[in-house]
C-alpha cells in the first residue's frame, strides 16, 4: 500500500502530457492540489487503525494485505464494507472520492474477461490477473475512461462521417494496437497512474474495430489529457477542512496510441461490449447509493445548522423540506442495502451488485440532484448566494461591520455564521457548484440510463402475469 | 387455527349493531362479503402447504402452530416472513389485507404493556398475554381502532367543549370500567371479531381519562359500528378473481361502553400514549412497505399489459411512465428491508421495525399514491375511465359490436382486451377508487406523519456535526 | 331559443337506440338526470336577465338572438364571454358544462369547411350554413364525436387488420354516404339532440375513405349510443344544489349509417383532417381554460372550508397547499386570457384561440388534476374518505351520535360539518371520482398532446436563433 | 437622457466607497465591467429607433423625453410597453437586466408617499416629486435596497439583542436625520448612483424607528458597499455576446449616514411599512414576469439547438423536455399579461400591477428555476459541464483534435459546436451558475413570499361562498 507522498512523487515523475487552458502544466499543479489532496487520503485512512477494516482487504490473488481501492469483490460482505467506506470517506472530506472509478472499471474488467473467455477460449483473464497484480502491489489509481464522444447521436459507430468518433484500433501489430479516438468526462484523470478503456454502448457485428479494452499508463505515448473545470475555493484566512479537497475533470485524447497485447483485454468480441459498460456502469451506480446518501447528509446538516441559527428551525415548512431531504437519503441508502443483499456471483467469482435496487437507488438520487440545491438555497436565504467575500470579512474597516450584521440568534458567534454560510455558498454559489450538480447528475449514467435499466432488469412480465390472473386473462 | 368457515359462522352468530345507510345490517350483508371473502382467504391461505413459511408461525407463548397475524414478531426474520406474507396476499387478491391492522395493535400493545409495568409495576402485560392467549387459540380478527375523531383540531383532549371528541373513561368500578367516545377509520370492523383501543396522540397529566387501552368484543354492548363505502364490483357475467375482493370503513361509537379489568391495558398512565401511537403506527407503516410495492406492481403490470396490448409497449415516454413507478416500488421495498434489518428488540422481546426506514419508505409509497393511479389512466387511455357496463358486452346486439370496437393488435383477443379495460376501469374509475386512494394516502398516517417522523428519528445532530467539522466551526 | 321543457320532451319522442349495461332505456333514463338537469340548466340561464350577457349572443347568419352555446365565434370579445359564461356555470351546478361539445365543433366546422371550399371550390361551408340556421334555430345540443377507438395504435387507419377501426365511408351513393365504425368518450351522447363527427388524426392519400365529417340526428338508424358511467349522487333527504347535477358518457357505434349529401362536410379531402381534429381540440381546451380554474377554486373553497372548519386554517402547510392551487388556477385563467387576446380571425371569420396559451393552460391545468384530489383528500383527512352514508346521519339511533361526534370547532353546527363532507366524500370518494379525474386528465386531448401542441406552434426556431446571436454562432 | 459614457464617466468621478475581497477597489473594477457594460445598454438603446417605443416614455412632472426606466406608470399600456423592453433587454444581453430595481422602487415610492401624506396630510409626496425630477433629469441608476439583515429570525426588530439588525434611525436633527444598519442582496449598488432605501417589513407601533425610507447618493458619507460575486466569464478569444454581460451583488452598510429631511419619504409611520415592501415586490416581481420567460427562452434555444446538433431533437423524451419549458414561460408571460390588465391606478396615478397574477407568475417562474438549468444539463450531456477551458482549443497542439472530437452532425461545423457548449457550459456550470440560480429563486422574494401574496390577494373567502352554496351550507 502506498502512502500519499509516493503518489505525489510518482505524479510529479511522469511524462509531460497534461493541458489547461491552452498550455502543457504539471501534474502538481495548483488547480489540482484539490484533488490530489482528496486522493492522498485515500492512501492515508487505510494506515488509519479506525479506517482499517473498510479502507483495507485482502488480495484474493495474492493474500496481501491492500488498499480496499484496488480489491475485487469477494463476497456480499465487501460490498457492504465497499460502501461504509465510502460513505464515511464523503463524510470525511465533503467531496467525491473520486477513486471510486478505476476499481469500478478493475472489477467490471475481472468479470468480463473472464466471461470472453469461457465463450471463446481466449486468454484475457489471465492477462487481467496479471494487471491486477500489478495494480494492487502499486496501488494505483484511475478514472472510468469510457463515454465516447459520439458525433452524431442518431448513428452508430461505423456509421459516423468520422469514424474516430468512437474510439478504435487503427491498426493491429505483432506486440500489440494502436488505438484512436476520444474519452470524456474522465475526472481526475490529470493525477491518476492509468487509463483503462472500455467500449461505452452496444456494438453490432460491422462494429469489431470499436469493440476494445485495454490498459495504458495515463501518460503513455500519444495520450493527451485536456484537464477542465471545478475552480477549487481558494482560501486565504481560514482554513476549513472542506476548502482543501475538490475534483477536475478532463477530456482524454488517444492520438494512435500503442497498446502491447497483454494490456489488451478484448479485441473484437463485440457482443460483450454492453457487458463492459453495464458492469462498469452497475458498480459505479452503487457507489453513489452510499456518497449519495452521504452528500444529502451535509444538505440535511447545513439546512438545519442555517434553520437553528436563523431560530426557525420548528417551522413547518423548514422541518418538511428537511424532512423530504431525509427521506431521499434513506431511500438511496435503504436502495444501495438491497443491491447488496441481492448481489450475485459472477462466473470469475467477483461479486455484482443487484441491478434493480441499483438503479432505483441512483435514479432517486440523481431526480433529487438541483433539488437539494434549491432547498439549501430556500432555506439560506438570500445570503446563501450573496455572501461578501472572504477578504471582507478580514480587513479592519468592514470586517467587525460584516460580522456585526450577520449575526443571527444569540449565542452563536459571527464567525461560525461566517464559517457556515462560506461553506453553504461554496456549495450553491461557487465555480464548483454546477460541476457538482452536472455529475451528480450524470455521473454513472443519466437519468435515462436508470429508467432503461430499471426497464431491462425489472421483471415486468411477472407483473404482468398477476395482473392477468386477476383479471381471468388466460396468462398460457 | 380457524378455516375460513369457522370465521364465517362466528360473524353469523354475532349481535346486532352494524348500521348501515340508516338500517341495521347484518354481519354477513351482500356489500360486507368481498371484505368477508378478502379475510377468509387470510385463514385458507394458511392451510395451505405453499404458503405455510409465511402464513403460520409458532406461537412464543403457546408453542402451537398459528395464523401468523395473530403472533408476536420474535425475531428479525418473523419481520421479514411478515412481508412477505403481505406482498404474496396483495398478489393473490389484488386488494388490502386489512387483517394487518389488528396483528399491529397487538404487537403494539406487546412492546407498551410491558414497558408500562416496568415502570408502575401495574399488570398489563400480564393481563395482555392472557389476552394474546385467546386471541391466538381462537385465530381472531380485528381493525385498528385508533383515530379519535378530534373535533376542533387545535385544542388538545381536555381543551374540546365536548370532552367526548377524544375517547375517555366515564366511570371507574370495582370490575371494570365504562369508556364513551368515537374512533373512526376502523376498516374492517363490521366483520372482525374484537376491537382493540388505543389512544391516537401524545397527552399531558390532565388528559389521565382519555390514557386508556382495552380490548372489547366487536358486538359489546354499547357498540355501534357505522359502516360504509366502498361499492364493490358487482359483476353479472365475468368473475374475475380480484372482483371477489373488497372492503369496507366504519365509523365506531363507544357509548357508554363496560370493560372488565383484564381488558383494560393502559389507565392514566399518559407518558405511554405517544408509545402506543408510534408503535402501532411502525407496524403499520412497515406493512405498507411490502403492500404498497404488491400494490405498484399492479400498476406496473396492468400499465405494461395496455401498453402491449396497444401496441406502443416500447415508446419512450410509455417506458419512462413504467420505469418511475418500478423506481417506486423498488424503492420502497428497499426501504421495507432496511426497516427489517434495522428492527430491535424491545424490552418484552418483541421485535419493531427500524423506524427511519419505515418512515422513509411509508412517505415514498403515500407520496406516489395518486400519481400512479394518474400513470394508469394516462397509458390506458380516455377508455380506461368509460368503457361501458359489462352488460353490454354481453348483449346479443351490442356485444359483438362492443368487442369488434375493442380490437387492438392482432393477435389478442377482444375478450382479453375487455378483461384488462374492466379490470383497470374497476381500479381507476369505480365505486372503489377514491377508497384505495384515500387509503393509499392516508392508511397508517397521513404523509405529513412520516415527515414528523423522519425529523423525529432521523439523527439530524449528527449531521449538523459533519457539517461544522468540514467547515470549521468548532463541535462543541 | 328552447327552455329546458321543451329539451326534455323532445328527447323523450326521439328514436329507442340508447343501451346500458345490456338494455335499452329511455334517454330520460333516471341515470342520465343528473346530466339532462345540467344541459337544462344551459337553456334555462339564457332567460335570466343576470346571465344575458353571457349566455345568449346574436347570431351572425340570422340576427337573431340565440344560445352562447350555438354561437360561432365572430370576435375575440365573443371568445372572453365564452370563457366567462362556462366559469359562471362550473359555479352553478359544481360539474362539467359538458354543452361545449357540440359547440367547439360546430365552431371548427365553421373553419374547416370555408378552408377547403376555397382550396376546392366545394360548397361544404354553404352546406354548413344550412345546417348551422338549424342548430341555431331549434338551439340543439350535441357531444364532441370524434375519437376513434383506433385498433393497433402503432399502425395507421389504412393499416389495421380491420379498417373500421377508424370511422370511414364504406359505401357513397347519389343521394348520400354510408359510414361504418365507432366514437368513443362522447359525453352526453344519451341525452343529446345530434352528432357531429370529424375525423381524430392526420391522414395520407391512401386514407380517403376516412376523411369524413358529417351531422346526423342522434337517433338515426344504426347509430347505437352505449352510455356509461358516472353514478350520480342520490340523496334521500339533503338535496344540495351539487348533488343535482353530474354527466354520463358513451360509446357509440355507427353501424352502417347512412348521411345525406347535405349533412356530408367532408369527403376525401385528407390533408384537411388534421386542421378538424386541431381546430375543435383548440376550442375545447380553450373552454377547458376557462371551467378548470372554476373546477379548482371550488377545490379550493372546500380545503379553506375544511380547514376552517377544523381550526387550522393559519398552518404553513396548509396556506401552502391552498397557495399552490391557486397559482394553478389563476395561471390556468391567464392562460385563457392571453389566448383571448391572442386569437385570430380565420377565412371564414370565425375566431380562433391563440395555439401556444391555450395549451399551456391546458396542459398545466392536466398536469394538476390528481394533485387537487390529492390535496383535498390530505386537507380534509381520513373522513374525507370514509364518511358513514347519509342514511345514518337520519338515523334516530346513529345520527344524533355521528353529528356529535363529527362537530370540530364551536360555532360551526354538526350539519353544516356533515353537509361539507359530504360534498368532499362525493368529490374525492364516490362512483364519480374516477370519471372526474380520468375527464380532466384526458379531456380535449391528453397530456402528451398539449407537448407535442406546444412544441408545433411555439416558435422555437426564433429562440435558437436568439441564443445563436449571443453564442457567436452565425445566423445565416 | 444619458449615453453611456456620461454615465461611466461619472462612476469614475463618484466616492471611493466599494470594497471587495478585503480591498477598496474603484467603481470601474474589472470585474464590474459586465454589469456596466449591461447597465451601459440600458441608456443607449434609448437612443436607437427600434428601441424607442419601449425604451423611453414622457414624463408625466417634465412631458420630457425620458428613458423609461425612471419613468412612473401612467397607465395600462406603459405596464405592458415595460414587460416588452424587460423581454427585449433580456434577449438582447442575455443576463439580468439590474436596472428594474430603482425604477420599481422610484415606482413604489409615488404610491406610498401619496398614501401616507393622505393620511397624515405629511409632506413625502411633495418631496418625492421633487426627487423624481432630479432622478429623471439625471437618467439615474440605484438598486433594490430594501432587505435587512433581520437577525434573529424568530425575533421582531424592535425585540433583537442588536437593534441595527434591521435599519433604523439613530438621531433625529434639524436638518435631517441619522440611520444606521445595513441592506443586503442589492446588486447592482456598486455601479449605481443612488440607494432607495424602503422598510422590508411590517412593523408594530413599537417601530417607529425602523419606519423609514430615504435615498441617499451611493458614496455618501458613513455608505460602506461591499461588492461580491458572480465570476464574469473571461474570454481570451471568441467574444461571444453574451460574455461582454453579467452582473455583481452588494451588501450595503449605512453606517451613520446623514439623510436630509428632503430625501427622507417616510418617518415613523409604521403602518405604511408593508405598502413598500409589497409595492416594490408586485413592481419587481411584475418584471420577472418579463425576464423570466425570456431567459426561459433562453433555455429553450439551448436546448433545442444543442439537441438538434446531437441529431436527437425528435427524440420524444427530449420533445417533452422542451415542451415543459414552453408551457413554463407560456404561463409566466400569460401571468404578466393578466398582471397588466388587472393594474388598478393608485391615489397618486401611478398604475400598479394585479397583484394575484403578478404572484402566480413569479411562483411558477422562482419553482421551475433550478428544474431549467437541470434540462439543460439534462440535455447538453455531461459536456456541457466538462468542456475543456477555451484556451485549448486555440492551442496548435490539442486545438485541432478537440475540434476533431466534438463533432456533431454532418453540416454543423466543430467552432459552432464549441461555441454553443461554451454558452451552455457557462450558464450551467460556471462562476455565475449558482448566482442566477440563488437569484432566480430568491429574487422579488422567495417562493414562499408568493404563497402568502397568494393567500392574502386571492378572494378564497369569495369560492368558500361558492362551495357553501352548491353544498347546502347556509351562506349567510
Amino acid at each position: 500500500m502506498r502512502k500519499s507522498d509516493q503518489y505525489l512523487k510518482k505524479l510529479q515523475k511522469m511524462g509531460n502530457n497534461i493541458y489547461m487552458d491552452g498550455k502543457k502544466v504539471p501534474r502538481d499543479h495548483e488547480q489540482f492540489m484539490p484533488g490530489i489532496r482528496t486522493m492522498s487520503e485515500t492512501f492515508d485512512v487505510a494506515f488509519d487503525p479506525q479506517w482499517e477494516e473498510f479502507a483495507t482487504a485482502t488480495s484474493h490473488i495474492s493474500g496481501k494485505k491492500i488498499n480496499r481501492f484496488t480489491h475485487i469483490h469477494q463476497s456480499n460482505e465487501d460490498l457492504m464494507r465497499r460502501r461504509e467506506l465510502t460513505r464515511r470517506f464523503f463524510y470525511h472530506t465533503g467531496v467525491c472520492v473520486q477513486r471510486c472509478g478505476g476499481a469500478d472499471t478493475m472489477n467490471a474488467l475481472s468479470v468480463v474477461t473472464y466471461d470472453i473467455d469461457k465463450k471463446y477460449g481466449t486468454e484475457y483473464y489471465k492477462r487481467f490477473l496479471k494487471y491486477l497484480e500489478y495494480f494492487q502491489e502499486n496501488d494505483l489509481v484511475a478514472p472510468i475512461t469510457m463515454t465516447d464522444v459520439k458525433g452524431d447521436r442518431s448513428k452508430r459507430p461505423h456509421q459516423q462521417t468520422d469514424p474516430d468518433l468512437y474510439l478504435r484500433v487503427v491498426e493491429k501489430k505483432a506486440d500489440g494496437i494502436v488505438v484512436r479516438g476520444a474519452k470524456n468526462c474522465n475526472s481526475m484523470a490529470s493525477y491518476g497512474d492509468e487509463l483503462i478503456v472500455s467500449p461505452s454502448r452496444a456494438l453490432t457485428k460491422e462494429e469489431k474495430d470499436w469493440a476494445i479494452a485495454f490498459a495504458v499508463p495515463a501518460d503513455a505515448e500519444g495520450v493527451k489529457i485536456i484537464a477542465s473545470g471545478m475552480s477549487p475555493h481558494k482560501r486565504k484566512h481560514d482554513s476549513a477542512i472542506y476548502s482543501q479537497y475538490g475534483g477536475t475533470d478532463a477530456f482524454t485524447i488517444f492520438d494512435n496510441v500503442f497498446v502491447p497485447w497483454d494490456r489488451v483485454f478484448m479485441m473484437g468480441e463485440v457482443e460483450f461490449a454492453p457487458l463492459y459498460g453495464g458492469t462498469t456502469a452497475i458498480y459505479h451506480r452503487f457507489n453513489y447509493t452510499a456518497c449519495k446518501p452521504a452528500w444529502t447528509d451535509l444538505f440535511i446538516g447545513a439546512c438545519a445548522l442555517a434553520a437553528e441559527y436563523n431560530n426557525v428551525e420548528r417551522h413547518e415548512h423548514i422541518q418538511e423540506k428537511i424532512g423530504h431531504m431525509i427521506a431521499v437519503a434513506v431511500l438511496v441508502d435503504a436502495a444501495g442495502q438491497a443491491a447488496s443483499k441481492q448481489s450475485w456471483k459472477a462466473g470469475s467469482g467477483t461479486w455484482v451488485p443487484g441491478s434493480v435496487a441499483t438503479h432505483a437507488g441512483r435514479w432517486l438520487a440523481g431526480s433529487n440532484m438541483y433539488k437539494e440545491f434549491e432547498t439549501l438555497s430556500d432555506i439560506s436565504g438570500g445570503l446563501g448566494t450573496t455572501l461578501p467575500y472572504e477578504g471582507d470579512f478580514f480587513n479592519a474597516e468592514t470586517g467587525p461591520l460584516l460580522h456585526k450584521y450577520i449575526k443571527r440568534k444569540d449565542g452563536v458567534d459571527a464567525e461560525n455564521i461566517h464559517k457556515l454560510w462560506r461553506y453553504i455558498q461554496d456549495t450553491i454559489a461557487s465555480g464548483q457548484t454546477g460541476y457538482m450538480q452536472g455529475g451528480g447528475l450524470h455521473g454513472g449514467g443519466s437519468p435515462i440510463m436508470e429508467t432503461i435499466g430499471l426497464m431491462h432488469d425489472y421483471d415486468v412480465a411477472a407483473k404482468k402475469k398477476i395482473v392477468k390472473r386477476l383479471a381471468g386473462i388466460p396468462t398460457e
